[in-house]
């Protein structure tokens, strides 16, 4: 029997827009790979190769039906079998991203790479943002990974439940999403927030092999007819949501996650609902993607609520918030960021040296990094064995001193007494000038440290303290799988000073006298003596300390003439303080904040209790329930306590509820001051009580927390068949400004935290390297930097030779007196050494010019607002004889840069002279 | 990545041939249809349209795949898609037919039904017997369901688990069953038993969308690549087989009960076994059928061991006997011969009238009872849904008086008082003469019969017993979902004499006086007096009752001088006696056996125990541990109690381990006589102690027993909304004989229990009817009987307008002096009025002629057999001018006969003068 699927939409009648799909997650309970092939199907039943072979004749056979796929990553390229164009048309990244946990650049980076791949394999640009399963959505997501990449509707599924029921109330699960102050209307997105999940209506429309949902029996030759019944039952399900949405058109996500393993099964099934409904003729029903979906919803000339700021936290029912995930698996979090630094630095180099036509590049690591953005991968809401997965396709692109942050780099570790020296290059990804401190682990006591120019500089030898060592034998020895047989008794520390996008060369060797211990004070809780109070800080800030409570208890600068209380405590969220924690708080001449170095773990659960460890920085501020954290680490919201903007919280969870995801950082003023705090990694943050902040460090759980993954986050390292669990090392830190004067060193420290000095060691005997290298060296115009505003955030050799690059204005409007305003970089002079021939200006995944873009957007009206908004500023089209590039506040430029052929002489200059074997000799201090 | 999968059998290597195959039940836990369509798969998730779609895909993209399907039933001729033989050469029947409840004229039936479709449609005849899941193996099976078809292989793999063991030791899983003692060599059948199950081989090797087995992965670009321990797996599981079996072929069944769903999972691994298998080069993997895989065995030239009887009763572990369900379901297995007779007797009045071209034939109640001869269907080991299904679907072909067991019969209920008078057309479906009791209820008091010729002939007048009034009443209610508003008073019994193959009509009217109430003894427990003996019987056959004990006492035929002391009893297993039944004992007049009509139930459960009815005849005869049961309704087996011939019996269930299948029937003998028990339907009997026999004749169980029905055996009756135990209605038949002289009885007689006569009913006004009508026809030459010791078991016409017709040898070699030996039909007689243009004798199921089979067959080599075996005697070929078929002891004979045109006298006739609406006309008493 053949089934009429040829309905379009008809006008009048309630349209029923049938989207096929399945959800694949690139790794969740499986591995990506395991998902893949089917393998491993005791813990889940997924094989993504079923779908993919099973999609083939199920699409060839009808030309009506529709599927939509989003997860690139998993696919292999298997698409390319296909030509439907409409297979491509959502997301189109190499994952769904989560929107808490990733980093803004790491969102663009993975989106990048889908996009490009799709334009270059299908020429399909998406125009659909499909975010169905992240927990929570946020304002980066809205107004760059969706309007700036020119998409014209975003779509997901879970949101806080009373929003939910007050939307599905009021007829405003459709809404118009402006996301961003700074670029306001310029950067909205129509969004489309599903009636309960990203699957069929009801639980009587789902046709896996083994689902039980009556099919439609409409052979009178058997028994069971039953085609009234089932046109009744979707009759009914198509007007309860009708009843819920604007216009008559209406979407089913005819689908769920590693659905269509037999994709014939819902086709089957589909088909006979189109036919068998448009028989009846109360409702029409059609195969249809997202695309025609919005398209209808444009069509029909609708005003839409607005929406501003983001939707986190999520809670899918009373006391479920998905806010520990903000902190899940802190080690692989800061893996992650770790990774998206050194790839950051690489695509750099790898651009200086000119891109291999075989052999390593930067492509496994991209792909491993836009893998890990994924919303069941650095989220942490993953199965163990699949973080372990990440984490191993992350290391497989990096090289040498993974675990530095353990005093655990053989590369350092060398024998210097024999006469050899250690070279240590320090490369800075940076478009500004930099003097950071640089720690290394030595063997030997007596070292000097000299600059470039031969010249001695400033050192510092700090013995390696007991717990240390301890930490550094056993997580080494679990790495290795083995002991190491060398074994380092001092951090080496100094000061090094590299100009933008370059580096400069230290030498280390050994010296008749110790290294000076004056210079740079460290302070250890085991320095900490009988006297009441101690003071730290040898510049600008001081801290003063109790000796006797060893907590924080005022922070003074002399310049800003901050002068406040401070307490500094570690509390355990269901347990008791059973902490073995080790603090370093260090404070660098200089640099006017605290470095706060944090050892947590491993979390005792000995009394069968899980326990999530958490910092409060707790002051005299008057901060009204008021604080602020950043979206995906680019814009500051406001979040007010015990309260959500769009409905009226009904408070449950007092501390759950009210956490939200920092991935840059968390920060609270009153009349007088600021207290910032910057974060090394993705955690979870929020103000529990006026004048205080808190970070959730780490977490480890006993219980499974029932949504789905069946294992208790309990993360535990094992040295030989000896398991304990897992201990963090991680970084914030911290700093209290004049109120209105703090962001400049949220943006500036911020860019240095997320992109820190890439450290290279080699060894040399004599002053061999030296005579024979480079020593330092800037790739932009020695009298250049870029402006304290704007950051490089991409730099990309292309496949095709042509560069990709992305310049990011740091500020929002009216966040910094100085530094919100409209800013300029001149390229000619961030590429001195090349001529540039052409430069377009792209959306923001370079997948297409942004004239074009723009140009096709939709422009959605928005209920009652009947004058227009004030249109955002923008930089201008960059003049291509000036060759000058305007950025307006929170505005990021992506730009295809061509030049005039003459092979680079840098780059044969580098790759000669310092002998730099590869981008992945690099590593991150 | 392509894969070779070319690889063919290759010789000196371990050969292991890979049969692709689903198992897809009929119905089992859920029906036919809705296994077919998918649906219901809340209670197993199993769909064949999804088989049979992806299965096209696959064998189309691969053409060394191969794929075995048995069950056509469920096909609904959708293999005329493809053009891939080998999906047709296994049994080809409608299903796989059960081997314990199915009387072999309906095993016949549906095999038929199959093989002339499959040779219609595809011009396919199959070659290999393959039973995997019946429970337990008849003698029939083996002789007649696979040698006289022209098997070359029979397969299947339930078998006694302590008779697998010693198999697995001796390897004799591949044997040479030789199953029929009159027919010997010339019916066997080579024979292999699986070493496990119709499974793969481990649980290592499943590949259905949502098995776990681990895949091959062996795309070394993903992590867990593991094509070495996945070759290594087969290699073992490979050599563990064939470590077991002779020659170095070994099968592997790959597929289980509904599997292929997505055929393509199974294919694609299959696919890279063959690949790397075959790389790796240890043994040879190749996709294969039975049929390939036995014509590698018989290429090798081996001899085997010789099998003989048959493989019942089958335990498949200590304590778990598959023996209840010989009884399971009376009333189903009841029903299911009712509607046998009422096929074989419809097919002939189809073929005397000639077949409708189009509307109304046998044909939809020929696919009814193939599809219950399915080995979840008759068997009783489906669920109650599904044995309703299998009972509605019967019920269509069948539309008068289904309930006349229990006296409601609305035709004969008509009032009489006012002039009308009731005819009665009585079909006779035997060869033989014959003359029987008629029953049927009616209203009036004063009636009397008058035969065809309009003399009044002896009738009596039973009045109908209270508690037959209110088993009638509440059933019939529960048949029409509301009351009767007719209630007859009595039973009339009446002798009615019908020639073979014809019919007699009798005309029941209002008379006078009462019939007459001599003539004809009954016996009731009610009329049972305070005497201490009474005696019943009016003719040869006396049965002596104690008055007090109400149990059999003594058997006393004065003609055979037959004397023996009787006791019959009703016990249960696993409860106490709480018996309401109502036996009923009949002897009639001129019939030499004891007619025991017995009412079971509701078998009562308020204890919370199951029970199962049995009745038990005792003896004092020395029956020494032997009895006697028939295969599938024709061969009888010698049975010895806790005994097995083929393996030394480890005795753990001295009841469950001794039941075997009853059709026809079961006796047992001394040095003097025979006690001998016919059945009205399949049932399960055994002799538990010497000089006693019983039969299970109805079960009512409390708890499942863990073999994947999930559901008790408790079957209720709902009148209204009020449910209650299942009452059984049946008969059996008694008789004692001088020894060696029961056979006669037991095959006549026993035919008659299987084709009773078949009445048809109307009313006439004054004479109307008999005046107008052919009042009593035979279709054979009116001098012509078939003889004592040949049943017609088949005549029906093709839709070629050719008839088939199959007659059967009713006596084994040496059973009975005068009738064990060669007998002959005449054709010419048997069609009077016909004439014979072309006999053309076929094989069993009627698909190729009988001289092709006999020259293709395989002749395989017993071992130790190194003389010639005597060669069974059997019928000459029919010489076309005598017309004469000669058929020896057990043979079966199968022809097709075509007639000179000449449009039919009869059949006209029959239809103008006898106003035969259509077949469906007829009810069997």
């Amino acid at each position: 029997m053949m089934y009429n699927t040829s309905a379009g939409i008809v006008p009048g009648k309630i349209n029923v827009h049938l989207v096929p799909h399945s959800h694949d997650d690139v790794g969740w309970l499986k591995t990506v790979d395991q998902y893949y092939v089917g393998s491993n199907n005791s813990i889940q039943v997924a094989c993504v190769q079923n779908v993919l072979d099973s999609l083939i004749p199920a699409l060839v056979a009808d030309k009506n039906r529709k599927f939509i796929y989003v997860e690139q990553a998993i696919t292999h390229g298997f698409f390319a079998l296909l030509s439907f164009d409409f297979l491509l048309e959502i997301n189109g990244g190499m994952c769904m991203h989560d929107e808490a946990a990733p980093h803004y650049i790491d969102m663009i980076d993975q989106t990048t790479l889908g996009h490009r791949y799709i334009k270059e394999q299908f020429n399909v640009t998406p125009r659909i943002g499909w975010q169905i399963d992240p927990f929570g959505h946020s304002a980066v997501q809205a107004y760059l990974l969706s309007a700036e990449v020119g998409f014209d509707f975003l779509f997901f599924a879970r949101i806080d439940y009373q929003d939910r029921a007050k939307r599905i109330n009021e007829k405003t699960l459709e809404v118009v999403w402006r996301a961003s102050k700074s670029l306001g209307s310029s950067a909205q997105i129509m969004t489309g927030i599903s009636p309960k999940n990203y699957e069929p209506p009801s639980d009587n429309f789902y046709f896996e092999v083994g689902d039980t949902s009556p099919i439609v029996q409409d052979d009178m030759n058997l028994f069971d007819y039953n085609v009234p019944e089932r046109v009744n039952d979707f009759v009914s399900a198509a007007i309860a949501q009708a009843n819920i949405t604007r216009t008559n058109h209406i979407m089913w996500t005819m689908g769920t996650d590693f659905k269509y393993q037999y994709a014939h099964t819902w086709f089957r099934q589909m088909d006979k609902f189109i036919h068998y409904v448009n028989q009846d003729g109360r409702v029409n029903a059609l195969y249809s993607t997202p695309s025609m979906y919005i398209d209808a919803k444009y069509a029909a000339n609708e005003s839409w609520p607005l929406k501003t700021d983001d939707f986190f936290p999520y809670a899918d029912r009373e006391n479920a918030y998905w806010t520990g995930y903000f902190t899940s698996r802190p080690a692989l979090k800061g893996y992650v960021r770790t990774m998206s630094a050194y790839y950051l630095a690489a695509r750099q180099l790898e651009f200086f040296k000119g891109r291999n036509e075989v052999g390593l590049s930067t492509d496994s690591l991209a792909d491993a990094l836009a893998l890990v953005q994924h919303h069941d991968a650095v989220s942490g809401t993953e199965k163990q064995h699949v973080a372990d997965d990440y984490a191993k396709r992350l290391s497989i692109g990096y090289t040498e001193c993974p675990l530095l942050n353990i005093s655990y780099c053989p590369p350092s570790e060398v024998d210097l007494s024999s006469g050899k020296s250690l070279v240590v290059v320090v490369y800075n990804p940076l478009g500004w000038k930099r003097e950071d401190i640089i720690r290394i682990p030595v063997i030997n006591e007596n070292v000097t440290v000299k600059d470039s120019k031969g010249k001695v500089i400033e050192s510092q030898l700090l013995p390696l303290l007991k717990d240390s060592m301890s930490l550094r034998n056993s997580y080494s020895t679990a790495y290795l799988g083995k002991s190491t047989n060398v074994t380092p008794s001092y951090w080496l520390a100094f000061s090094a000073s590299v100009p933008p996008l370059g580096f400069n060369t230290y030498i280390i060797s050994s010296a008749k006298q110790a290294a000076s211990h004056s210079g740079m004070r460290t302070v250890y809780k085991s320095q900490i003596s009988q006297n009441d109070t101690i003071e730290v800080g040898p510049g600008n800030l001081k801290l003063l300390y109790s000796g006797k409570r060893a907590k924080l208890m005022r922070y003074i600068n002399s310049k800003t003439s901050v002068n406040k209380l401070l307490e500094q405590s570690y509390i355990y969220y269901r347990g008791d303080d059973g902490s073995k924690d080790l603090q370093v708080t260090r404070v660098y001449k200089g640099k006017d904040h605290a470095e706060i170095e944090f050892t947590v773990g491993p979390i005792p659960i000995d009394d069968g209790i899980g326990k999530e460890v958490v910092t409060q920085i707790t002051s005299n501020m008057i901060s009204n329930k008021t604080f602020y954290t950043d979206s995906s680490g680019r814009d500051f919201i406001e979040r007010i306590r015990d309260y959500r903007k769009d409905w009226n919280l009904e408070v449950n969870q007092p501390i759950a509820g009210n956490y939200y995801p920092v991935n840059l950082g968390i920060y609270m003023k009153d009349n007088s001051s600021e207290l910032s705090i910057l974060v090394d990694r993705s955690v979870g943050g929020s103000s529990i009580a006026d004048g205080q902040l808190e970070l959730m460090l780490h977490r480890r759980l006993v219980a499974d927390d029932n949504r789905g993954v069946s294992e208790a986050l309990n993360e535990t390292v094992c040295v030989f068949d000896k398991c304990e669990g897992l201990t963090i090392i991680g970084k914030y830190y911290l700093r209290i400004d004049p109120v209105g004067e703090a962001a400049k060193w949220r943006r500036s420290f911020g860019q240095e935290i997320y992109s820190p000095f890439l450290l290279a060691f080699t060894e040399q005997d004599g002053d061999h390297w030296a005579n024979s290298h480079l020593a330092t060296y800037s790739a932009m115009d020695t009298t250049y930097v870029l402006p304290d505003n704007v950051a490089l955030i991409t730099l990309q050799e292309l496949d095709s030779g042509k560069v990709l690059l992305r310049l990011a204005h740091l500020y929002e409007i009216e966040e910094d007196t100085d530094l919100s305003v409209m800013s300029s970089v001149e390229l000619k002079k961030v590429f001195p050494k090349k001529k540039i021939s052409k430069v377009t200006e792209m959306n923001l995944s370079a997948n297409q010019e942004r004239a074009v873009m723009e140009k096709k957007r939709l422009v959605w009206r928005v209920e009652g607002s009947s004058k227009e908004q004030p249109t955002a500023v923008r930089g201008s089209p960059v003049d291509p004889a000036k060759l000058v590039v305007e950025l307006a506040p929170m505005e990021i430029r992506t730009f295809v840069i061509e030049f005039y052929s003459e092979r680079g002489s840098f780059s044969d200059a580098l790759y000669r002279r310092s002998n730099l074997r590869r981008k992945a000799t690099f590593s991150l201090p």
